[in-house]
């Protein structure tokens, strides 16, 4: 049951049927029990629809990435889709420009940067520049535009607070340089070196790029330098469509998730900020796809936060929301969570994740709730990640028979 | 846990010893819910004889391939004897000639072929030709055999209705060739060609083959054409015996699973119609063997044909003949099936297997029914066929163990 093995199989099997499927992805959905009621975030909302789904349909956990392993947002969601998460890689530069929905073309360089604080002799002495505002960090950006490095196009856009991604365009543009960040304070900004001779013309670009940056910020204390890493290029990897001979499509909120989906080839759905509005993007265009991937990104908010009553809240909104997808009367509706984000710990976990199907051949009445609890003994069993969209698929009768 | 590396490891770890394992394998045994009554074929049908052994042994179930893959009989039986379905691929043509008891040697190519309908132009009107009588099958698969291609010996046999094998025996055969079986109505025979330069003169001796029996068949409307496919040689494939260090014994009255059991190595034993008989056929040979496959088809063919009363039945038959193996004293008895056929899907499909182990070693007490419910919280848990033969053997204390 090797993950990689699965995935090549699922795309010689995947047959077009006029059958549906949604998969909903409620992020860091998985929790942990809170020290006063032994109950986690999931059990302690009150949740009529997602338990009566359970009921109707099968729950068990998936593992997204490996026991013990913590994923960040990118191999949480690309195990769901049926990615193994190890063999394909997002470069830390591509997820940041994906975040601020920058457009990255093939053969781009993306990169991740900080704007940060040096002291007289170049020593970092703050890799964050004491986290400005959002707003100077644009006006930094806009002036940190006229560079024109020799040989390429240059493309930088502001994140949140210190935070900004560049893009470097041009023939050649390779990722195999290093980072300037050092990672650590105390530390000089390393120079920017060719891993190979045919990344020598991108290193010494890049390199100019910093030195331009360094006179322009030198009075802009204390955003005065600058720090890259995770120069990558946008990666090789089959898209979603294609394998499994869906039209897809990705209704998100949140730009990264969007910017994850079009990686992949899905279609990206204009949708508004809450579930309520992503749920009526589904309805809008029932007719025009075959998979619908809705990303419901405030349980993994509240989790981040540590803020354990808005994640049950955000549960429960969750909850009557969903409602409105039965309507539809999907083949198949799949609830899942790129990961856990325990409100105790106020990060990412590790835990294995809640996870319901539920469709006409899927089989029902095995449980009357959707907790971490009941999914630990759920009929699914835990299981990879990667395995969530083969059942999904079988599920709606778009796999064809392995074998004689 | 990749079930690759868990074969090789069984391989090197396996020694003799005089114990003895049973494994009953139940064509198609996983079932799926009656809509008026919520229960499966198996937990419809009184089973006290498997409940009783489910409660001396231990249950869980069996993933045949991976999650949501609909396997066919092939992978399905390779999976369940240690081989990894997806590294051990058992050609259609070899698959068929084992179906009708065709000796096939090493370096023949098996192809499967059907009789079809063309029009004056050549395009295929019926590719079945209209499922033509088996008797008229058998008269047109003599009139065939006339056809001597240049180099090469040819055998054909006969199949249900319109469906034959066909052997090439000779130096050089090389299923390195292209169908000539369009698999579409509307389209002509296409002509087979070498993939390899090696093959070149297979493809031109069975290109001539079609076009002799083209003429000879030009007068018998329906069946005035044929169609061959997948052209392919017996598989490298390592031996059951050889493995395991056990002689082998495969107990089966349909001829396609003492042909799977051959093509591994196992001893074929004689036997009539009927599961009583095949478990006579074990008593008959108890002391000659140290491991017995026994294959009970009638649960499979009830499913398939959308009977759930029949496979009902067909499961209590087994239920009262198995009985009769445990005066033997079995060190190990194994009861499984090589996929689901919910009678309700009238298919093969997707879900999880009934899997039961009983021996002194393995644990008991735990369930007092054999049946969908009972196995998905089973103790041994929601398993890779593969790793139903390193558990037997364990069992049966024909494991050495790993390392120091």
């Amino acid at each position: 049951m090797s993950t990689k093995v699965g995935f090549e199989l699922v795309k010689n099997l995947a047959i077009e049927t006029p059958t549906k499927i949604i998969m909903v992805v409620s992020d860091g959905l998985g929790g942990f029990a809170h020290p006063d009621t032994g109950k986690t975030e999931l059990e302690t909302a009150k949740t009529p629809n997602l338990d009566s789904l359970a009921n109707q349909g099968r729950v068990g956990r998936t593992v997204p990435v490996a026991h013990g392993i913590t994923p960040g947002s990118g191999p949480g969601h690309l195990g769901l889709f049926g990615y193994d998460p190890l063999s394909y890689d997002i470069g830390r530069g591509i997820l940041e420009t994906l975040g601020i929905d920058m457009e990255v073309r093939a053969g781009d360089i993306a990169a991740r940067g900080n704007f940060c604080t040096v002291d007289d002799n170049g020593i970092i002495v703050d890799r964050r520049a004491g986290r400005i505002p959002s707003s100077l960090c644009k006006e930094l950006c806009e002036k940190l535009s006229q560079i024109k490095p020799h040989g390429f196009e240059l493309m930088i856009q502001p994140g949140r607070e210190h935070r900004f991604a560049l893009i470097l365009r041009g023939n050649g543009a390779s990722d195999q340089i290093t980072a300037s960040d050092p990672q650590r304070e105390g530390l000089k900004a390393e120079d920017i070196t060719a891993l190979t001779p045919d990344a020598e013309r991108t290193a010494q670009a890049m390199q100019g790029f910093v030195s331009q940056a360094r006179e322009l910020l030198r009075e802009s204390h204390p955003a005065n330098m600058l720090l890259l890493r995770g120069f990558s290029k946008q990666p090789e990897i089959p898209l979603f469509p294609e394998i499994y001979k869906m039209r897809s499509a990705a209704i998100a909120s949140y730009p990264m998730y969007r910017g994850l989906a079009k990686l992949i080839g899905m279609d990206v759905i204009p949708t508004g900020e809450t579930i309520e509005d992503e749920i009526n993007s589904v309805r809008t265009h029932w007719r025009d796809f075959d998979f619908f991937f809705v990303h419901y990104k405030t349980t993994d908010s509240a989790g981040e936060d540590g803020d354990f009553d808005r994640k049950v809240q955000a549960i429960e909104t969750l909850d009557k929301a969903i409602i409105k997808l039965l309507d539809l009367e999907p083949d198949v509706l799949v609830v899942a969570g790129d990961h856990s984000t325990p409100a105790i710990l106020a990060a990412h976990s590790w835990h294995p994740v809640p996870l319901l199907i539920r469709s006409k051949w899927g089989g029902s009445g095995y449980t009357n709730e959707f907790s971490e609890q009941a999914c630990a003994v759920g009929e699914i069993g835990t299981i990879p990640a990667t395995s969530v969209m083969p059942l999904a698929l079988a599920n709606a009768f778009k796999l064809a028979k392995y074998g004689a």
